[in-house]
């Protein structure tokens, strides 16, 4: 890959400062479970004991699929510019959800097949209309890939820049389940088979047409099986430009909120390039989508929630938005033992 | 018991076109999983299909134990009139969560052993300094059980004059695991052994010291184990006061959210005296203590939040309060199929 990051892993020698302020708060130690956690990993990335999160921003990449052309999808591929126009229209999921908790949307073109209205916002960063069709060809050329790594890389710097220290993912691509599969299966190693989901809602027959569509799909493949290779032959386009903008996130010491399937898959897909993005990561949400409980498990992680979602857009990212919160306000708005002239419970 | 409530199941009259909204709002079917379930119970409570939740309140009882004299708590009594004071000056952990999500703090005086300051603000409903130790008598008379159910009662009156129609519960009061154990086996018939765990921080020895002293206590007990009865005997007051709140708030159609260990204990035996209680319901975190999983899979129940927390104050509930807001949210700020002019996904 052309493009490179210099990710560093973040200093530990904070970390015993921190414990000692996190322990002397009042409250029974360790009583406040994830948050004591996340104080700490947030503490050690902004390398501060008083860590705060500015001007959270939600980036959906969105594309199409060549692979759509097989039917292992339950939605049709118009889906994903109508979609689009709704995120514009402030009446989607995920749009109340960033109201709710003050984030930024910026709905990204990485690859979608239709002439979008970008003079109402949307940023314009499409690759080309759509992936090709993995089943008999690389999903992306070499340039492809090198110009989503960018562009993904290009978009976070633009946060960075208007003062955000974190970030949430999401996704909208009609048919974006099925490479994400086939990335966790080449990846991980985990059997094809429990890879592979309903995604919006297949039943039994359509997830095993899909398995059969992917199977084959793999069976072709004639690459070097590294995780670059991988990225580019399965695609797509939204989640290679999503494995740039984490890396950028990371090099720039960004907190990173991980939402559903797809983000942990390109959050694995960025650990295997730079396998520090991990300490950037927070894991947000465990959705419904049966492969990803099994990919969280492999990457030995436990999200903050789960809530059965599986509507993608960052949606479970920016829901536990204010459990990270509160891991920063509990180290910046509570009273010692010292301060509060209480007995120390223990 | 004297004070008796009128409790009505929600009217499911509502459900079919409360379901039938949140199935056509633009997501695939069932994609918002638990915010759907959630939807669903509060336009039943509200009956309306745009619910609202007005002006959060989180109510903590607090008051003593006759049986912290057994030493069945690692922390000292005086922890409990200490920790309040700290609630007084903003630096607990209920305080930046409140602050964080919108909640006025209510904190109410029902035993506790000390003479507590409250022209600050404190809600005066002492009924004794602190519960007998039901080791050997009962922790409360058949007229301090009434008192309390009725103060109680009388805190969550005041607050829906004040315009809430959402609660929630939290306690304070060093020892309180211990009554909380000891309802649960009694109600439940879980045994002693697997209701009783480390509360604020026991180490084995003081475990296995705690079950024994809540042993001899059970063997000791004459009563008819009756709900009322088992409330009265072991106490606390600020756990009969909490019943006496949620059952007024049920009756007022409020939503209760319901936090960890103890206040469940508090839901279960107000849901022994009337059933109806647990459709207002909404359980908000499974908290750390040991005990608290198996109340939970006993009454088929699912908090929204797992995330460790053992702090009590009612900070679980306060945590998962972003979670019901975004029901709420979906329900009236998401766009139908037909408005946003979108396939529909199936």
């Amino acid at each position: 890959m052309i493009h490179t990051f210099h990710i560093a892993r973040p200093d530990k020698q904070l970390q015993p400062l921190l414990q000692d302020k996190i322990d002397n708060l009042t409250k029974p130690k360790g009583s406040l479970g994830r948050l004591e956690e996340l104080a700490l990993q947030l503490g050690l990335i902004q390398q501060s004991l008083s860590p705060t999160l500015q001007h959270p921003q939600n980036i959906i990449f969105a594309a199409d699929h060549g692979i759509t052309e097989e039917g292992i999808s339950v939605s049709s591929r118009d889906v994903t510019w109508q979609q689009i126009l709704n995120f514009l229209e402030g009446g989607a999921g995920i749009n109340f959800l960033c109201r709710q908790h003050g984030f930024t949307l910026k709905v990204v073109d990485a690859g979608v097949d239709y002439d979008l209205p970008y003079e109402r916002g949307i940023f314009n960063r499409k690759v080309r209309r759509g992936s090709r069709n993995f089943l008999y060809e690389a999903a992306l050329t070499e340039e492809e890939l090198e110009q989503c790594i960018a562009r993904g890389a290009e978009v976070v710097r633009l946060c960075h820049e208007e003062g955000s220290n974190v970030l949430s993912f999401g996704e909208m691509g009609i048919g974006n389940t099925s490479p994400s599969s086939v990335w966790m299966h080449l990846m991980t190693g985990i059997p094809l088979e429990q890879c592979v989901g309903a995604g919006a809602g297949l039943d039994h027959a359509g997830i095993r047409h899909k398995y059969e569509v992917l199977s084959r799909a793999v069976a072709n493949y004639r690459g070097d099986k590294s995780a670059q290779d991988i990225i580019r032959y399965f695609g797509g386009l939204e989640m290679a430009m999503t494995v740039g903008a984490m890396l950028q996130a990371a090099e720039l010491r960004m907190v990173i909120l991980v939402d559903g399937f797809i983000m942990t898959n390109c959050i694995l897909a960025a650990s295997r390039l730079y396998p520090e993005v991990l300490d950037y990561a927070v894991f947000a949400h465990q959705g419904d989508e049966s492969g990803h409980k099994l990919l969280l498990d492999w990457l030995h992680v436990h999200p903050l929630l789960n809530l059965g979602l599986r509507l993608g857009e960052g949606s479970g990212a920016v829901c536990a938005f204010p459990i990270v919160d509160s891991a920063v306000r509990m180290l910046n708005e509570m009273d010692s033992f010292a301060q509060a002239k209480i007995t120390k419970y223990f």
